[in-house]
Protein backbone atom coordinates (compact mmCIF):
# COMPACT_ATOMS: atom_id res chain seq x y z
CA UNK A 1 0.00 0.00 0.00
CA UNK A 2 1.21 3.56 -0.33
CA UNK A 3 1.65 5.40 2.18
CA UNK A 4 -0.33 8.68 2.06
CA UNK A 5 1.50 11.95 1.92
CA UNK A 6 0.74 15.17 3.35
CA UNK A 7 -0.38 18.17 2.03
CA UNK A 8 -0.96 21.54 3.58
CA UNK A 9 -3.74 24.03 3.53
CA UNK A 10 -2.13 27.34 3.30
CA UNK A 11 -4.94 28.78 5.77
CA UNK A 12 -2.68 26.41 8.19
CA UNK A 13 -0.10 29.41 8.34
CA UNK A 14 -1.97 32.29 6.79
CA UNK A 15 -0.79 34.71 9.81
CA UNK A 16 2.78 33.38 9.46
CA UNK A 17 3.55 33.74 5.39
CA UNK A 18 2.37 34.70 2.07
CA UNK A 19 1.80 32.90 -0.51
CA UNK A 20 5.20 32.22 -1.60
CA UNK A 21 7.14 32.04 1.34
CA UNK A 22 4.26 29.08 2.17
CA UNK A 23 5.14 27.34 -0.51
CA UNK A 24 9.23 27.46 0.19
CA UNK A 25 8.16 26.84 3.74
CA UNK A 26 6.46 23.92 2.33
CA UNK A 27 8.84 23.00 0.04
CA UNK A 28 12.03 23.64 3.25
CA UNK A 29 10.19 21.16 4.99
CA UNK A 30 9.93 18.27 2.51
CA UNK A 31 6.16 18.90 1.72
CA UNK A 32 5.04 18.69 -1.90
CA UNK A 33 1.37 19.57 -1.87
CA UNK A 34 -0.57 22.52 -0.89
CA UNK A 35 -4.38 23.80 -1.22
CA UNK A 36 -4.11 27.42 -1.01
CA UNK A 37 -7.05 30.44 -0.74
CA UNK A 38 -7.99 32.88 -3.00
CA UNK A 39 -7.21 36.10 -1.03
CA UNK A 40 -3.53 34.55 -0.50
CA UNK A 41 -3.52 33.83 -4.05
CA UNK A 42 -4.87 37.48 -5.04
CA UNK A 43 -1.74 39.58 -3.04
CA UNK A 44 0.63 37.15 -4.80
CA UNK A 45 -0.98 37.14 -8.06
CA UNK A 46 -2.17 34.05 -10.23
CA UNK A 47 0.49 34.37 -12.88
CA UNK A 48 3.26 35.17 -10.18
CA UNK A 49 1.25 31.87 -7.73
CA UNK A 50 1.40 29.65 -10.27
CA UNK A 51 5.24 29.98 -11.43
CA UNK A 52 6.47 29.90 -7.74
CA UNK A 53 4.14 26.93 -7.16
CA UNK A 54 5.05 24.78 -10.33
CA UNK A 55 8.81 25.69 -9.64
CA UNK A 56 8.85 23.96 -6.44
CA UNK A 57 7.02 20.77 -7.82
CA UNK A 58 4.04 21.47 -6.17
CA UNK A 59 0.52 19.33 -6.06
CA UNK A 60 -2.21 21.61 -5.38
CA UNK A 61 -4.56 19.20 -3.80
CA UNK A 62 -7.67 22.06 -3.83
CA UNK A 63 -8.27 25.85 -4.48
CA UNK A 64 -9.80 27.59 -1.27
CA UNK A 65 -12.69 28.23 -2.02
CA UNK A 66 -15.75 28.53 -4.28
CA UNK A 67 -19.58 28.41 -3.39
CA UNK A 68 -21.13 30.94 -1.33
CA UNK A 69 -24.35 31.06 -3.42
CA UNK A 70 -27.21 31.86 -1.41
CA UNK A 71 -28.76 35.47 -1.78
CA UNK A 72 -32.26 36.62 -1.27
CA UNK A 73 -32.10 38.91 -4.60
CA UNK A 74 -30.88 37.89 -7.69
CA UNK A 75 -28.58 39.99 -8.52
CA UNK A 76 -26.52 38.84 -5.76
CA UNK A 77 -26.84 35.54 -6.38
CA UNK A 78 -25.71 35.98 -9.94
CA UNK A 79 -22.51 37.91 -8.61
CA UNK A 80 -22.07 34.53 -6.42
CA UNK A 81 -22.04 32.57 -10.05
CA UNK A 82 -19.72 35.09 -11.46
CA UNK A 83 -17.44 34.78 -8.97
CA UNK A 84 -17.30 31.38 -8.82
CA UNK A 85 -16.32 31.32 -12.39
CA UNK A 86 -13.55 33.53 -11.74
CA UNK A 87 -12.31 30.90 -9.25
CA UNK A 88 -12.34 28.00 -11.71
CA UNK A 89 -10.62 30.05 -13.81
CA UNK A 90 -7.87 30.94 -11.15
CA UNK A 91 -7.75 27.15 -9.93
CA UNK A 92 -7.43 26.09 -13.49
CA UNK A 93 -4.20 28.27 -14.05
CA UNK A 94 -2.53 26.75 -10.41
CA UNK A 95 -3.61 23.58 -11.91
CA UNK A 96 -5.30 22.69 -9.01
CA UNK A 97 -7.12 19.06 -8.25
CA UNK A 98 -10.08 20.77 -7.45
CA UNK A 99 -12.47 23.69 -6.47
CA UNK A 100 -13.50 23.30 -2.63
CA UNK A 101 -16.86 24.85 -2.32
CA UNK A 102 -18.19 25.90 1.22
CA UNK A 103 -21.49 26.29 -0.27
CA UNK A 104 -23.05 29.46 2.11
CA UNK A 105 -25.85 29.34 5.07
CA UNK A 106 -28.93 31.22 4.84
CA UNK A 107 -29.34 34.08 3.02
CA UNK A 108 -29.09 37.08 5.82
CA UNK A 109 -32.42 37.64 7.13
CA UNK A 110 -33.55 34.12 6.01
CA UNK A 111 -34.84 31.39 8.21
CA UNK A 112 -35.70 29.09 5.41
CA UNK A 113 -32.94 26.44 4.83
CA UNK A 114 -35.13 24.51 2.45
CA UNK A 115 -34.45 27.34 -0.19
CA UNK A 116 -30.68 28.19 0.34
CA UNK A 117 -30.89 24.56 -0.20
CA UNK A 118 -32.19 25.16 -3.46
CA UNK A 119 -30.05 28.37 -4.19
CA UNK A 120 -26.52 26.20 -3.78
CA UNK A 121 -28.39 23.11 -5.95
CA UNK A 122 -29.01 26.36 -8.65
CA UNK A 123 -25.53 27.62 -8.00
CA UNK A 124 -24.01 24.62 -8.52
CA UNK A 125 -25.20 24.38 -11.93
CA UNK A 126 -24.40 27.50 -13.26
CA UNK A 127 -21.48 26.86 -12.78
CA UNK A 128 -20.84 23.10 -13.66
CA UNK A 129 -20.29 23.81 -17.62
CA UNK A 130 -17.35 26.12 -17.14
CA UNK A 131 -16.31 24.11 -14.55
CA UNK A 132 -16.51 20.84 -16.99
CA UNK A 133 -15.15 22.86 -19.84
CA UNK A 134 -11.82 23.44 -17.81
CA UNK A 135 -11.80 19.87 -16.27
CA UNK A 136 -11.83 21.07 -12.88
CA UNK A 137 -13.93 19.31 -10.88
CA UNK A 138 -16.00 20.78 -8.07
CA UNK A 139 -15.79 19.29 -4.26
CA UNK A 140 -18.50 19.95 -2.23
CA UNK A 141 -17.21 20.12 0.95
CA UNK A 142 -20.25 19.60 4.00
CA UNK A 143 -19.37 21.58 6.93
CA UNK A 144 -20.08 20.79 10.64
CA UNK A 145 -23.91 21.38 11.66
CA UNK A 146 -22.64 24.44 13.61
CA UNK A 147 -21.91 26.27 10.29
CA UNK A 148 -25.53 25.61 8.90
CA UNK A 149 -26.47 29.52 9.27
CA UNK A 150 -23.94 31.02 8.50
CA UNK A 151 -21.66 29.40 6.11
CA UNK A 152 -22.94 25.77 4.80
CA UNK A 153 -26.48 24.87 4.50
CA UNK A 154 -24.76 21.49 3.24
CA UNK A 155 -24.06 19.81 6.72
CA UNK A 156 -23.44 16.13 6.27
CA UNK A 157 -21.16 13.52 3.62
CA UNK A 158 -24.86 12.19 2.95
CA UNK A 159 -26.31 15.24 1.70
CA UNK A 160 -23.20 16.17 -0.14
CA UNK A 161 -23.26 12.92 -1.75
CA UNK A 162 -26.45 12.75 -2.48
CA UNK A 163 -26.03 16.79 -4.63
CA UNK A 164 -23.15 15.20 -6.49
CA UNK A 165 -25.07 12.51 -7.35
CA UNK A 166 -27.64 14.51 -8.71
CA UNK A 167 -25.26 16.65 -10.87
CA UNK A 168 -22.80 13.45 -12.07
CA UNK A 169 -19.51 13.59 -14.20
CA UNK A 170 -17.22 16.85 -12.33
CA UNK A 171 -18.80 16.81 -9.25
CA UNK A 172 -17.43 15.29 -5.52
CA UNK A 173 -16.98 16.25 -2.46
CA UNK A 174 -14.17 17.04 -0.10
CA UNK A 175 -14.49 15.39 3.52
CA UNK A 176 -12.97 17.14 6.42
CA UNK A 177 -12.94 15.08 9.59
CA UNK A 178 -13.61 18.41 11.18
CA UNK A 179 -17.27 18.59 10.02
CA UNK A 180 -17.89 14.82 10.16
CA UNK A 181 -15.57 12.89 12.50
CA UNK A 182 -19.21 13.04 15.05
CA UNK A 183 -21.58 11.55 12.08
CA UNK A 184 -23.31 8.06 13.41
CA UNK A 185 -23.12 7.32 9.20
CA UNK A 186 -19.43 8.34 8.59
CA UNK A 187 -18.60 5.07 7.16
CA UNK A 188 -20.85 3.61 4.99
CA UNK A 189 -20.74 7.71 3.41
CA UNK A 190 -17.12 7.15 3.11
CA UNK A 191 -17.59 3.52 1.67
CA UNK A 192 -20.09 4.99 -0.65
CA UNK A 193 -18.35 7.99 -1.70
CA UNK A 194 -15.43 5.50 -2.73
CA UNK A 195 -17.21 3.14 -4.72
CA UNK A 196 -18.29 6.26 -6.70
CA UNK A 197 -14.61 7.94 -6.97
CA UNK A 198 -16.57 11.28 -5.34
CA UNK A 199 -13.52 11.57 -2.66
CA UNK A 200 -11.82 14.77 -4.36
CA UNK A 201 -9.90 15.72 -1.27
CA UNK A 202 -9.54 14.64 2.48
CA UNK A 203 -8.63 16.91 5.34
CA UNK A 204 -7.44 16.32 8.67
CA UNK A 205 -6.94 18.54 11.92
CA UNK A 206 -8.45 17.78 15.22
CA UNK A 207 -11.62 18.45 17.69
CA UNK A 208 -10.29 19.95 21.08
CA UNK A 209 -12.28 19.45 23.83
CA UNK A 210 -13.04 22.21 25.28
CA UNK A 211 -13.77 23.91 21.66
CA UNK A 212 -13.38 27.86 23.02
CA UNK A 213 -14.33 28.96 19.53
CA UNK A 214 -17.09 28.06 16.67
CA UNK A 215 -14.16 29.18 13.87
CA UNK A 216 -10.80 29.52 15.18
CA UNK A 217 -10.06 26.61 17.73
CA UNK A 218 -9.16 23.90 15.57
CA UNK A 219 -6.60 21.61 16.95
CA UNK A 220 -3.68 19.80 15.73
CA UNK A 221 -3.67 16.01 14.77
CA UNK A 222 -3.55 14.34 18.09
CA UNK A 223 -4.54 17.14 20.18
CA UNK A 224 -8.06 15.79 20.07
CA UNK A 225 -10.59 13.62 20.35
CA UNK A 226 -11.18 12.37 16.67
CA UNK A 227 -10.15 9.16 15.81
CA UNK A 228 -7.73 10.03 12.73
CA UNK A 229 -6.62 6.09 12.23
CA UNK A 230 -9.50 4.85 12.11
CA UNK A 231 -11.56 7.29 9.73
CA UNK A 232 -7.87 7.53 7.37
CA UNK A 233 -8.40 3.69 7.39
CA UNK A 234 -12.02 4.15 6.03
CA UNK A 235 -10.53 7.10 3.31
CA UNK A 236 -7.86 4.35 2.29
CA UNK A 237 -10.47 1.65 2.39
CA UNK A 238 -12.29 3.79 0.17
CA UNK A 239 -9.78 3.85 -2.72
CA UNK A 240 -8.43 7.79 -2.35
CA UNK A 241 -5.02 7.62 -2.82
CA UNK A 242 -4.19 11.63 -2.32
CA UNK A 243 -2.36 13.96 -0.22
CA UNK A 244 -4.02 14.06 3.53
CA UNK A 245 -4.38 17.86 3.53
CA UNK A 246 -4.15 19.67 7.26
CA UNK A 247 -6.06 22.76 7.68
CA UNK A 248 -6.60 24.30 11.07
CA UNK A 249 -7.96 27.44 11.58
CA UNK A 250 -6.60 28.28 15.46
CA UNK A 251 -5.66 31.16 17.16
CA UNK A 252 -3.51 29.15 18.83
CA UNK A 253 -1.33 28.23 16.38
CA UNK A 254 -1.56 31.21 14.12
CA UNK A 255 0.91 32.92 17.00
CA UNK A 256 3.63 29.91 16.49
CA UNK A 257 6.79 30.08 14.18
CA UNK A 258 5.33 29.01 11.05
CA UNK A 259 8.54 26.38 11.00
CA UNK A 260 6.93 24.95 14.12
CA UNK A 261 3.53 24.81 12.95
CA UNK A 262 4.71 22.78 10.08
CA UNK A 263 7.30 20.53 11.90
CA UNK A 264 4.43 19.67 13.83
CA UNK A 265 2.23 18.99 11.03
CA UNK A 266 4.42 15.99 10.24
CA UNK A 267 5.26 14.89 13.13
CA UNK A 268 1.84 14.41 14.18
CA UNK A 269 1.00 13.21 10.75
CA UNK A 270 3.38 10.48 11.08
CA UNK A 271 1.99 9.13 14.53
CA UNK A 272 -1.90 9.37 12.91
CA UNK A 273 -1.61 8.16 9.50
CA UNK B 1 -57.15 21.96 16.13
CA UNK B 2 -55.71 22.48 19.83
CA UNK B 3 -53.44 25.66 20.57
CA UNK B 4 -50.33 24.37 22.42
CA UNK B 5 -49.73 25.78 25.70
CA UNK B 6 -46.30 26.66 26.83
CA UNK B 7 -43.59 24.83 29.26
CA UNK B 8 -40.49 26.35 30.74
CA UNK B 9 -37.54 24.25 31.27
CA UNK B 10 -36.29 25.62 34.53
CA UNK B 11 -32.71 26.23 33.63
CA UNK B 12 -34.12 28.82 31.51
CA UNK B 13 -34.65 31.21 34.89
CA UNK B 14 -32.22 28.91 37.24
CA UNK B 15 -29.78 32.01 37.82
CA UNK B 16 -32.59 34.47 39.01
CA UNK B 17 -34.90 31.90 40.90
CA UNK B 18 -34.59 28.75 42.65
CA UNK B 19 -37.24 25.73 41.90
CA UNK B 20 -40.09 27.59 44.48
CA UNK B 21 -39.66 31.09 43.52
CA UNK B 22 -39.74 29.95 39.99
CA UNK B 23 -42.46 27.65 40.50
CA UNK B 24 -44.64 30.27 41.68
CA UNK B 25 -43.30 32.74 38.97
CA UNK B 26 -44.35 30.44 36.04
CA UNK B 27 -48.23 30.65 37.90
CA UNK B 28 -48.14 34.56 38.38
CA UNK B 29 -47.21 34.52 34.53
CA UNK B 30 -50.06 31.86 33.99
CA UNK B 31 -47.80 29.15 32.53
CA UNK B 32 -49.36 25.54 33.80
CA UNK B 33 -46.23 23.40 32.88
CA UNK B 34 -42.38 23.17 33.97
CA UNK B 35 -39.63 20.98 33.36
CA UNK B 36 -37.50 20.98 36.44
CA UNK B 37 -33.51 20.21 36.59
CA UNK B 38 -32.62 17.81 39.11
CA UNK B 39 -30.15 20.02 40.86
CA UNK B 40 -32.92 22.15 41.42
CA UNK B 41 -35.15 20.28 42.86
CA UNK B 42 -32.49 18.67 45.13
CA UNK B 43 -31.41 22.46 46.25
CA UNK B 44 -35.07 22.41 47.73
CA UNK B 45 -36.01 18.69 48.64
CA UNK B 46 -38.06 16.62 46.34
CA UNK B 47 -41.26 16.20 48.54
CA UNK B 48 -40.89 19.84 48.87
CA UNK B 49 -40.73 20.20 45.08
CA UNK B 50 -43.26 17.94 44.50
CA UNK B 51 -45.79 19.95 46.89
CA UNK B 52 -44.81 23.25 45.09
CA UNK B 53 -45.60 21.99 41.95
CA UNK B 54 -48.91 20.10 42.70
CA UNK B 55 -50.00 22.85 44.74
CA UNK B 56 -49.60 25.12 42.03
CA UNK B 57 -51.24 22.46 39.35
CA UNK B 58 -48.51 22.51 37.28
CA UNK B 59 -47.65 19.66 34.12
CA UNK B 60 -44.50 18.63 34.63
CA UNK B 61 -43.43 18.16 31.02
CA UNK B 62 -39.92 16.60 31.75
CA UNK B 63 -37.29 16.00 34.43
CA UNK B 64 -33.64 17.09 33.45
CA UNK B 65 -31.73 15.13 33.17
CA UNK B 66 -30.56 11.67 32.87
CA UNK B 67 -28.28 9.69 30.56
CA UNK B 68 -24.33 10.49 31.17
CA UNK B 69 -23.82 6.72 30.63
CA UNK B 70 -20.08 6.10 29.15
CA UNK B 71 -17.33 5.96 30.72
CA UNK B 72 -14.22 4.34 30.97
CA UNK B 73 -13.87 1.73 33.67
CA UNK B 74 -17.03 -0.11 34.96
CA UNK B 75 -17.34 1.09 38.41
CA UNK B 76 -17.62 4.47 37.21
CA UNK B 77 -20.47 3.22 34.63
CA UNK B 78 -22.20 1.30 37.35
CA UNK B 79 -22.16 4.47 39.03
CA UNK B 80 -23.79 5.94 36.03
CA UNK B 81 -26.70 3.90 36.21
CA UNK B 82 -27.48 3.78 39.67
CA UNK B 83 -27.90 7.61 39.36
CA UNK B 84 -29.95 7.00 36.50
CA UNK B 85 -32.26 4.98 38.44
CA UNK B 86 -31.98 7.49 41.25
CA UNK B 87 -33.13 10.08 38.55
CA UNK B 88 -36.07 7.84 37.64
CA UNK B 89 -37.31 7.82 41.12
CA UNK B 90 -37.13 11.37 41.59
CA UNK B 91 -38.80 12.24 38.59
CA UNK B 92 -41.86 9.59 39.51
CA UNK B 93 -42.08 11.77 42.81
CA UNK B 94 -42.63 15.04 40.75
CA UNK B 95 -44.90 13.26 38.36
CA UNK B 96 -43.01 13.85 35.39
CA UNK B 97 -44.18 12.82 31.89
CA UNK B 98 -40.48 11.19 31.03
CA UNK B 99 -37.12 11.66 31.93
CA UNK B 100 -35.15 13.35 29.64
CA UNK B 101 -31.84 11.58 28.55
CA UNK B 102 -28.43 13.99 27.74
CA UNK B 103 -26.57 10.17 27.10
CA UNK B 104 -22.88 11.94 27.00
CA UNK B 105 -19.88 11.70 25.30
CA UNK B 106 -16.85 10.32 24.13
CA UNK B 107 -15.34 9.00 28.01
CA UNK B 108 -12.05 11.22 28.78
CA UNK B 109 -9.16 10.04 27.13
CA UNK B 110 -11.28 8.49 24.52
CA UNK B 111 -11.38 8.52 20.72
CA UNK B 112 -13.73 5.64 20.79
CA UNK B 113 -17.34 7.20 19.60
CA UNK B 114 -18.66 3.67 18.25
CA UNK B 115 -17.76 2.44 22.17
CA UNK B 116 -19.22 5.04 23.56
CA UNK B 117 -22.29 4.74 21.39
CA UNK B 118 -22.49 1.26 23.13
CA UNK B 119 -22.05 2.48 26.34
CA UNK B 120 -25.13 4.53 25.94
CA UNK B 121 -27.27 1.51 24.46
CA UNK B 122 -25.40 -1.04 28.00
CA UNK B 123 -26.70 2.45 29.98
CA UNK B 124 -30.10 2.40 28.57
CA UNK B 125 -30.72 -1.18 28.65
CA UNK B 126 -30.15 -1.22 32.47
CA UNK B 127 -31.88 1.46 33.73
CA UNK B 128 -35.04 0.78 31.22
CA UNK B 129 -36.58 -2.11 33.60
CA UNK B 130 -36.70 0.03 36.80
CA UNK B 131 -38.40 3.34 34.19
CA UNK B 132 -41.18 0.38 32.66
CA UNK B 133 -41.99 -0.54 36.66
CA UNK B 134 -42.31 2.82 37.45
CA UNK B 135 -44.01 3.94 34.40
CA UNK B 136 -41.71 6.84 33.51
CA UNK B 137 -40.89 7.35 29.68
CA UNK B 138 -37.95 7.91 28.88
CA UNK B 139 -36.92 10.74 26.43
CA UNK B 140 -33.31 10.24 24.34
CA UNK B 141 -32.75 13.80 23.37
CA UNK B 142 -30.89 13.95 20.42
CA UNK B 143 -28.26 16.78 20.70
CA UNK B 144 -26.18 18.91 18.14
CA UNK B 145 -23.30 17.43 16.88
CA UNK B 146 -20.72 20.20 18.17
CA UNK B 147 -21.85 18.71 21.65
CA UNK B 148 -20.36 15.12 20.21
CA UNK B 149 -17.35 14.98 22.63
CA UNK B 150 -18.47 16.57 25.33
CA UNK B 151 -22.32 15.72 26.31
CA UNK B 152 -23.78 13.52 23.87
CA UNK B 153 -23.12 11.01 21.07
CA UNK B 154 -26.65 10.57 20.27
CA UNK B 155 -26.57 13.89 17.67
CA UNK B 156 -29.14 13.07 15.26
CA UNK B 157 -33.02 12.35 15.52
CA UNK B 158 -32.31 9.36 13.13
CA UNK B 159 -30.09 7.83 15.35
CA UNK B 160 -32.08 8.88 18.53
CA UNK B 161 -34.93 6.89 16.35
CA UNK B 162 -33.08 3.95 15.82
CA UNK B 163 -32.35 3.45 19.79
CA UNK B 164 -35.53 4.15 20.71
CA UNK B 165 -36.77 1.60 18.43
CA UNK B 166 -34.28 -1.31 19.16
CA UNK B 167 -35.77 -0.82 22.98
CA UNK B 168 -39.52 -0.63 21.67
CA UNK B 169 -41.86 0.66 24.93
CA UNK B 170 -41.01 2.99 27.59
CA UNK B 171 -38.49 4.82 25.28
CA UNK B 172 -38.97 7.73 22.70
CA UNK B 173 -37.37 11.01 22.00
CA UNK B 174 -37.37 14.87 23.66
CA UNK B 175 -36.75 17.23 19.80
CA UNK B 176 -35.40 20.05 20.62
CA UNK B 177 -34.58 23.02 17.65
CA UNK B 178 -31.48 23.89 18.53
CA UNK B 179 -29.87 20.83 18.09
CA UNK B 180 -32.33 19.21 15.20
CA UNK B 181 -32.60 22.87 12.97
CA UNK B 182 -30.16 22.08 10.32
CA UNK B 183 -31.01 18.63 9.73
CA UNK B 184 -31.78 17.78 6.08
CA UNK B 185 -33.40 14.42 7.53
CA UNK B 186 -35.53 16.68 9.95
CA UNK B 187 -39.33 16.61 8.59
CA UNK B 188 -39.04 12.84 7.36
CA UNK B 189 -37.77 11.99 10.88
CA UNK B 190 -40.08 13.91 13.46
CA UNK B 191 -42.98 12.18 10.72
CA UNK B 192 -41.78 8.93 11.69
CA UNK B 193 -41.25 9.50 15.63
CA UNK B 194 -44.81 10.85 15.25
CA UNK B 195 -45.96 7.67 13.59
CA UNK B 196 -44.61 5.87 16.16
CA UNK B 197 -45.60 7.92 19.14
CA UNK B 198 -42.08 8.36 20.42
CA UNK B 199 -42.08 12.44 20.59
CA UNK B 200 -42.07 12.52 24.43
CA UNK B 201 -41.03 16.59 24.84
CA UNK B 202 -41.14 19.46 21.76
CA UNK B 203 -38.17 22.35 23.40
CA UNK B 204 -37.93 25.44 21.67
CA UNK B 205 -35.63 28.26 21.63
CA UNK B 206 -33.48 29.94 18.98
CA UNK B 207 -30.05 29.55 16.76
CA UNK B 208 -28.27 33.10 17.32
CA UNK B 209 -25.89 34.30 14.17
CA UNK B 210 -22.96 34.56 15.17
CA UNK B 211 -22.98 31.94 17.87
CA UNK B 212 -21.26 33.03 20.82
CA UNK B 213 -20.53 30.54 22.91
CA UNK B 214 -21.33 26.44 22.57
CA UNK B 215 -23.04 26.11 25.44
CA UNK B 216 -24.53 29.68 26.61
CA UNK B 217 -25.58 31.60 23.67
CA UNK B 218 -28.87 29.77 22.85
CA UNK B 219 -31.25 32.51 21.78
CA UNK B 220 -35.01 33.51 22.35
CA UNK B 221 -37.52 32.40 20.11
CA UNK B 222 -37.57 34.74 17.21
CA UNK B 223 -34.20 35.94 17.23
CA UNK B 224 -32.37 33.83 15.53
CA UNK B 225 -32.84 31.90 12.27
CA UNK B 226 -34.94 28.60 13.18
CA UNK B 227 -37.62 28.33 11.05
CA UNK B 228 -40.17 27.85 14.40
CA UNK B 229 -43.53 27.95 12.51
CA UNK B 230 -42.36 25.23 9.96
CA UNK B 231 -40.68 22.59 12.50
CA UNK B 232 -43.59 23.62 14.76
CA UNK B 233 -46.28 22.36 11.84
CA UNK B 234 -44.24 19.39 12.17
CA UNK B 235 -45.01 18.64 14.72
CA UNK B 236 -48.42 19.27 15.15
CA UNK B 237 -48.65 17.50 12.17
CA UNK B 238 -46.81 13.96 14.27
CA UNK B 239 -49.82 14.80 16.02
CA UNK B 240 -47.65 15.92 19.45
CA UNK B 241 -49.85 17.46 21.50
CA UNK B 242 -48.10 18.30 24.42
CA UNK B 243 -46.69 22.09 25.78
CA UNK B 244 -43.73 23.23 23.72
CA UNK B 245 -41.27 23.66 26.56
CA UNK B 246 -39.03 26.66 25.91
CA UNK B 247 -35.50 25.85 27.14
CA UNK B 248 -32.59 28.54 27.11
CA UNK B 249 -29.14 28.44 27.92
CA UNK B 250 -27.94 32.08 28.05
CA UNK B 251 -25.58 34.11 30.14
CA UNK B 252 -27.73 36.82 28.40
CA UNK B 253 -31.09 35.85 29.40
CA UNK B 254 -29.76 34.90 33.20
CA UNK B 255 -28.88 38.22 33.21
CA UNK B 256 -32.16 39.77 33.16
CA UNK B 257 -35.25 39.84 35.49
CA UNK B 258 -37.18 37.19 35.65
CA UNK B 259 -40.17 38.23 35.49
CA UNK B 260 -38.94 40.05 32.09
CA UNK B 261 -37.70 36.79 30.69
CA UNK B 262 -41.03 34.48 31.26
CA UNK B 263 -42.92 37.62 29.84
CA UNK B 264 -40.92 37.79 26.54
CA UNK B 265 -41.08 33.79 26.79
CA UNK B 266 -44.82 34.05 26.39
CA UNK B 267 -44.83 36.86 23.82
CA UNK B 268 -42.39 35.33 21.40
CA UNK B 269 -44.21 32.03 21.83
CA UNK B 270 -47.27 33.34 20.84
CA UNK B 271 -45.50 34.92 17.38
CA UNK B 272 -43.90 32.25 16.72
CA UNK B 273 -46.54 28.96 17.06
Amino acid sequence: MTVPTLSINLATIRKQWGLREAVEACARHGIRAIDPWRDQVAAYGVQDSARVIKDHGMQVTGYCRGGMFPALDQARRDAAIEDNRRAIDEATALGADCLVLVVGGLPEGSRDIGGARQMVADGLSAILPHARACKLPLAIEPLHPMYAADRSCINTLAQALDLADAFGEGVGVAIDVYHVWWDPDLAQQIARAGAHKQILAYHICDWLVPTKDLLLDRGMMGDGVINLKQIGAMITQARYTGPHEVEIFSNDWWAKPGDEVLATCLERFRQVI
